[in-house]
Parts: C-alpha cells; sequence; structure tokens
C-alpha cells in the first residue's frame, strides 16, 4: 500500500464516517473542516472509539493539516468530502496554495460532472490530479466499504486504486472490491449521479407499493414487513438493499426515547411526514441532473422522472394541503373485490421488480449515450459490477441477469434489444398491468409504476400513436415524415422524412 | 409606423412565409440567406404572388443586403430566422461588421434562452439591441399572423412594438394583437419554450385519445374527425386549435397525385409513419429544455415529460421493431363492454382537457418559476393572452379560465391554489381515472394521460407515500426528517427537518 495516511477534507456526516473507515484500515487520518464545530463534534466522538487502528488527528487550520501528511516532496492524497457546488469551490480555494504537485484529490461529494471536470481543469494546472469519485452507499457504508465510481486521469487512477480497493465494499458474491476505474473526465461523478436517479425511480416504485399494501390491502407496518423480508429473501427483488431496509423500517418500534430501535411502542414510521425536501434545500443535486441529462440526451427516463416529480410535490406540504382543501379528489381506499391476497401480493412484488428493471433499464441507456457523447468508453458491465454491494440500489438478481449480457455486448445502448431481458418484462407485465389498473380504480398513488407500465408497451410497440402527433406537425410545422412500407424510410433512419402534406395551405 | 423595411435573415420555411407576411402588411422587405439556393427559391414564389403590397428583393451578399435597409444614420430592424445554436452563431458572425448602433434584431428562431441572453451582451457592446422573440403558431401563422412573445431591451422593444402589433396574430374575441413585452434578458425566449413544451403534453394527450377512438373503440377516422369537430365547437375543448386541425386530418383524404386536400382516395394520415424525430435530428431544442429547466427548478412537469419521452421512442422505429420481435407485450386491443358510447367519448373528451389543463399549468408554473429566479417580471395574464391566437396551444375555454384569475394575482407560483382551478380538475378526474384504467385493461398507449392521472392525485393528496421514501433516505441517508402534527414542522417550510433515528447504526 503506497499511501499510509489520508487527509479528509469536511468532518460533515459522510467525513465523519469516511475517517472512521481509514483509520480501521490501518492508515492514519488527518481531518480539517472550515467549520470547526465539524471538528470537535468528530474528535469527541473519536475518543470514545474502540475499533481505531490509524491515529486520527482533527485540524482547524489548512496549513498544518496539510503539513501532517508529509514531508515536502511526498506525494499526498485528500478525500474530499463537501457538499457539491460553491461549498466545494470555496474549499478548494482555501487548500489550493497547500497544494504540491503530485497531489491527488478525491473528491467524493455527489458533484455535477462538468463541475468535476472543470476543477480537474484548474488542477492540472498546477500537476495536481483531481478524480471525481462517486461514493454510493450512504453513511452505514461509508463506514463499513462504500460503491466507488472514480473517474479521472489514469495514471493517478492507478496510483489510488489499491486504496480503493481496500475501502470499497466486497461483493459477496465474487469477493471482489466494488470499485472501477470508470474513465476520463467527470464520468464517475456521472455514472453515480445516474446510481442517483435509477435510485429515485426505485424509491417511488417502492414507497407506492408500501401504500398499495398499507392503505389497499388494509396491511399493517409489520405485516408489511414481513412481505418485504420474503421478497428479500427470494426471488426476483432477492438480496435488494431497498427491500431489506423497507422491512426493517416496517417492524422498527421505537422506545421511550425515541432512539433505539427496541420492540416497543409505536412505530417509528408514524413519525415521519411526507416532505421529501433533498431537492428543494439544495442538499441534492443528482436527481434532477440525472432527468436533464436524460432530456438533453433524448433518453426516455419515465420512471425516474415520475419518482422525481411526485417528490418534489412531497416537499411543500404547506401548499398541498391549501390545494388539497380546495379540491376534493379522493383519497386512496381499500382495493374492493381481493380473490385472492397471495396472489395480488404477488403481482405486486412482480410490478415493483418491473419497475426497478426499468430504472435500471434507463439509467444503463443514459450512461450508454452519455459514454458515446462525451468518448468515456464505460464499461456497462463493470456499472453493474460495483453496484453488486456497498450502494443503495445493489440488486443481486438485475445485476445477475445483466453483468453477463453487458460484458459479452459493452456497445449496445438500449438494454430490451436483449432477449432475456424481454423474457423478464414479459413476465411481469401482466402483474404490473393488475396492480396499476387495480391501483387506479381504488385511487391510489402510482406514479412510477404506471409510467413504468407505458414504458413497457410503448418501448416494445409496432406501431405507436405518434403517427397522429407526426401528421399533426406536418400540419403546422411542415415537419415531413416518412410513409409505411416504403423502402428506406420504413424503418429507416432517424431522421426527417421527405413528404409534406400541405393540409391546410398557408 | 416607423418601420418601412425590414431585413429578413434566412429564407427558409420560416422566414419565406415571414416575407410574405411583411409585404402583404406594407414593408418593403430585403432577405437574405447564406445559402443562395433558399434565396432563389423563395423568390420564385415571389414571382408568383399575387398578393403583395411591399417590394421583396433577395440577396445572396449580406453587405449588399444590409444596404438596402437604408442610408447610414437609419436605424435598422432585422428578422432573424435561422436554426437556433451554431448556425445562429455563424449568421450572426457574418452580418455583424454591417450592424451599426442602434441597430435592432429581432431573433424569431427558437432559441434557448441562455444563447439569447449571450448574443444580447455580445451585441450591447456595439450599441445594438437582440430582441429574443417567440413566433408560435407555424408556417401558416408565420404567414397570416402568428402569436409573438419578445424579450429584451425594454427601449429597444418599444420602438419595435407597433411592427410586431401590425404582424402578430389578432384575437378573434378581443380584436387584440397577440403580442407582449415578456420583459428582459431572455424571458422571450424562455416563454416560446414553455409554449412548446406544453405542446408537447397536449399532442401527446391527443394522440392517445386519438388511438383510443380508433383501436380502442373501432371508430374509423372520418367518424373520429366529427367528434373531433364536435369538440371543437362547444365545451372545454372548444376554439381549440389542436383540436380543430385534429379533426381536419382525419378528414382529409388523398387525390391521385397526393398533393390536395379533395375527398378521394385514402386518408393522407395511413400515410404517415409513427416517427417523431424532429427532437433527435436537432431540428427541435425547446421540448428537451423544458424538461430540464423543469427539473433544473424542481416544478413538476410529469405531463409534459411523458410526451416527451414517447415521442423521442418512437423516433428510432427501427429499433423498436428490432425489440418488439422479443417481446410479446399485446398489442392495443377493442375496449370491452362499452356500455354507453356516447358516455364513453364524453368521458375521453374530458380525459383530453384534463390532461390540457395539467400541461399549462405545469408550463405556467415553470414560467412562474423561472420569472423570479431569474428576475423577469413575467405578467402571467400576458401569456395567456398572447395565446388566445396565433399559436399551436390556442385553447380559448382555457384562457377564459386563467387569464382573469392570473391577472388578480400574478404572484401565484402554483395554479392549482385556485378554487375555480380545483373546480375543473374535480369535475374531469372521474372521466380521466375512467378512460386511464379502460385504456389500461384494453393495453392502449396512455403516457401523457396516465401521467396526468395521477399528477391530479398527487399534487392535491394529504398524505403521499413519500412518507415512506422519506423513512428510507433517513435510514440510509440520515436525511433527517419531520414529524406529523407538530407546531413548526407540519407542514412547515420545505426545509431539512429536525429529527434523525438511527434504524441501524453506523
Amino acid at each position: 500500500m503506497k499511501f499510509k495516511q489520508i487527509g479528509i477534507v469536511g468532518a460533515g456526516n459522510m467525513g465523519s464516517m469516511m475517517g472512521f473507515a481509514f483509520s480501521e484500515l490501518g492508515l492514519d487520518v488527518s481531518i480539517w473542516d472550515a467549520k470547526s464545530a465539524n471538528v470537535d463534534d468528530f474528535m469527541k466522538q473519536v475518543d470514545q472509539a474502540s475499533s481505531l487502528t490509524g491515529n486520527i488527528t482533527g485540524f482547524y487550520d489548512v496549513s498544518s493539516f496539510s503539513a501532517s501528511l508529509g514531508q515536502h516532496g511526498d506525494r499526498k492524497v485528500f478525500l474530499f468530502s463537501i457538499t457539491h457546488g460553491t461549498p466545494a469551490d470555496e474549499v478548494l480555494k482555501k487548500i489550493k496554495p497547500e497544494l504540491r504537485k503530485g497531489d491527488i484529490i478525491l473528491d467524493g461529494g455527489n458533484e455535477h460532472y462538468r463541475n468535476t471536470e472543470r476543477r480537474q481543469r484548474e488542477c492540472q494546472n498546477i500537476g495536481v490530479d483531481w478524480i471525481g469519485i462517486g461514493v454510493s452507499g450512504g453513511y452505514q457504508s461509508a463506514r463499513h466499504g462504500p460503491s466507488l465510481s472514480p473517474g479521472g486521469n489514469a495514471a493517478a487512477l492507478k496510483e489510488v486504486m489499491p486504496l480503493l480497493e481496500l475501502y470499497a465494499a466486497k461483493d459477496p458474491k465474487y469477493s471482489v472490491p466494488c470499485v472501477s476505474n470508470i474513465g476520463p473526465g467527470g464520468s464517475g461523478h456521472f455514472v453515480k449521479m445516474v446510481h442517483n436517479g435509477i435510485e429515485v425511480g426505485m424509491l417511488s416504485a417502492l414507497c407506492e407499493a408500501w401504500g398499495f399494501l398499507h392503505s389497499g390491502m388494509g396491511l399493517d407496518y409489520d405485516h408489511i414487513g414481513e412481505i418485504f423480508a420474503a421478497w428479500n429473501d427470494n426471488g426476483e427483488l432477492h438480496t435488494n438493499y431497498l427491500i431489506k431496509i423497507a422491512s426493517d423500517i416496517c417492524k422498527t418500534r421505537k422506545t421511550i426515547d425515541g432512539k433505539t430501535a427496541q420492540h416497543e411502542g409505536g412505530h417509528v414510521l408514524d413519525d415521519v411526514l411526507d416532505k421529501v425536501v433533498q431537492d428543494d434545500d439544495g442538499t441534492e443535486g443528482t436527481p434532477s441532473w440525472s432527468i436533464m441529462e436524460s432530456a438533453m440526451r433524448h433518453i426516455s427516463c419515465p420512471t425516474i422522472a415520475a419518482g422525481f416529480y411526485l417528490r418534489v410535490t412531497s416537499g411543500n406540504r404547506e401548499e398541498r394541503l391549501k390545494i388539497a382543501d380546495k379540491f376534493s379528489i379522493p383519497k386512496p381506499k381499500p382495493i374492493q373485490d381481493i380473490e385472492d391476497t397471495g396472489q395480488m401480493i404477488e403481482d405486486l412484488r412482480k410490478a415493483v421488480y418491473c419497475a426497478f428493471l426499468a430504472s435500471y433499464y434507463q439509467g444503463l441507456e443514459l450512461i450508454a449515450r452519455a459514454s458515446i457523447d462525451e468518448g468515456w468508453n464505460i464499461n456497462l458491465s463493470e456499472c453493474i459490477r460495483i453496484w453488486r454491494a456497498g450502494c443503495i440500489i445493489q440488486s443481486e438478481f438485475i445485476a445477475d441477469l445483466l453483468e453477463p449480457l453487458l460484458k459479452e455486448n459493452n456497445s449496445l445502448t438500449n438494454m430490451k434489444l436483449y432477449s432475456s431481458v424481454g423474457r423478464e418484462l414479459q413476465c411481469s407485465y401482466t402483474a404490473l398491468k393488475e396492480i396499476v389498473s387495480r391501483g387506479i380504480v381504488a385511487d391510489h398513488y402510482l406514479p412510477a409504476l404506471s409510467a413504468t407500465l407505458e414504458y413497457v408497451k410503448y418501448t416494445t410497440g409496432k406501431m405507436l400513436p405518434t403517427k397522429f402527433m407526426e401528421a399533426q406537425m406536418d400540419y403546422f410545422g411542415a415537419h415531413s415524415y416518412n410513409k409505411p412500407g416504403v423502402l428506406g424510410e420504413d424503418p429507416g433512419p432517424v431522421a426527417k422524412g421527405p413528404h409534406h402534406f400541405e393540409w391546410k395551405p398557408a
């Protein structure tokens, strides 16, 4: 191991966890935060910790922090755990005078890939390598081993790879570290952004399923927890992180102090309001960037977008309550005439699987497109591999389905061209359709599930109603069209057709 | 009228129509195109035209074109009809040496507002005013009077306003020109971009309805044409441009030469393939930019996004057919057990109205948000007013509903806070739900209609399933939450809550 020391910049929630993790892995850790209170809080936790191996030292001053990492001429490695955007720029500005040629900065924040590329150029000018590194899995993973997607200069990446392999989650199936050299530039942060986009589609489908079970099928939290646990044990959703924690959440009860998860008192879940504010309070940019990228690069990502729009609407609860009082849209009500409860739960499981799969497809197709556009040459099967452990979207069944296919044909830009993918969607279509139509009748919230149903239909449709849209656009915009059954036009390239009809002469 | 002459840059489809229009309004028109063939084609049409008043002169050379517009010291007005992005930059570069202080350029292309603002700064340096002007309504309107949304320097806008008022469509109801000073900077192009976003939501809902009538209810094109005509005559969809042309399209039959719309032979509609390629071939950027803006500014626009994702998927027909062969997702089939055909058509009409209304809300909320973010101070009721005629999204009933409300309270950022809006959505909810659930059972394509149904539900919901999403994010991300029933938290501001639960201690 080349590096015996690491300098962590940012002692917030994630930075602290990383500090503990690297000490436990045997490195000496220096940690600095522009906010001294964060350093104090962290050092208090360090004093109480028993599992440390390497020393951890907190710094209030950037010069002594930097000096602690080695003598003049030593190559230093810094790990930034700073909020993306302006805060990261401000911290870079503060630390820049301390940087020396050969130093490597790993930016572990959820940064926009264009900002990463800008800082890469800025740092290259002083001989410093800036690596944008996606760190997936939340704070538990940051402590015990996350999924890592680094991107940047290949030589610098090679230098730090042993360190990253040491830190990364180990895939339980193949025992390999969940880290891969994603590619040059901002590719690592792009892949992390898409990971978080996929996560939004999955989170939405799952909360819709929870609502269906609870207010549609009248099941209590403990029962739902058992269902999720069973899903996580077997079938297409086995060893699936979000399903696993969904089960934990449904079962978790409060103690009197409200802090530990003993099985007494009410469910903690009932303490949680329906406001998801991370997009609006600026702590999270990745979901909105994913939608922006999908729009810019023309990749259909309706499951992800549906989840995003649902959650941004959820955040402004005050406005929502005011509006609700002006409307009388019915609330979700019990699903009527359930003939076979077990079958309905099974249909719901397949519907959730289908939405998870669709979220994966949408995200992977976005990565494939960006990789071509930007010349990144991203290996999609490696994306699947590093998402096998440590991260939020880990889904063993989906990884087992996709990884071998993507190894065979890494240049594919549409996942649905695989026959085995077709089989999977085929099997879940009827179940998804059943859940969505039953849910709609009973006024349930199903944005991501119903968007997925439409996605499955129209991405596999031989004649879409867009025939009529195309005619309308030719009418008012003289956009011109292709004709059916004409060689070179049907199917023909994705290009303007040669025919215009003067529906209404100007 | 201050200006007796206008210089049109770009003799393509739209530029040609503008040339005719200004000549018919009495101005002398000089027209120049970097591509001489475009000038030749246009001048041939001019030779055959009989309705001209002002002279039209074509130019191959930019210097003589510019010289034709007046002596040294005269203030010249140019109207650009050039493809957005690089082509517009290249043309500006070519014409820049000819520009003099005081000249005004109206950019009538579908340009991104940030490009417009960049050119405004560039031109300001040489004393030239660049005005980004949305021109809505396609080529027929460009000839006979479009809806215009100009934005830029207020003094320059005042100069050209009489010219724009002369050219703009006149609202048949109030006989006022459909043009308004939208605001500074790129605000005019922003409003046009959103107009086109709203259009995508409407186009999608309408093509879905067409498919429902045709393959779901088994109605032939002529019958559907009659239904659309009736919708356009009365009720919530009366005097609605897209409905009107939908009726024309369903009735239009080919002649032997295929060029004129006589009632002989087959329907022209059957000559049109289901490929909408404008996004991918680069001719249209506005729909994807609208989605990007909605994501960036956190405005829920699911109807518009659903339409956009459907149409980008439609474009790659070759890939779609290959995929279809690997899947056996059922094709749309006849709706079973229709008790009352008239009632179902009426439900469909209300469903389309609801999706149109939702597209309007989503677009207006995006404009309202951008206006605040950018300091544009856009008058939303003026947007509604200028969309009353000339443009693609003109919907008299919706304009009559919204214009007075927005006059009263122009600072409102959520249309659904209006009681009368609530009533409208309320009335169409049951119909929309009926159509979507019947359509899903019969495997119809309903992305924009079903996205609208979900939108209506979740924007008016008192307790969303995002409660579960929020708990999941607190579990893995320590995002922390608000509690129900706690003062200051429920509903509370759109801000991070104070409570975190250690579901699984790190």
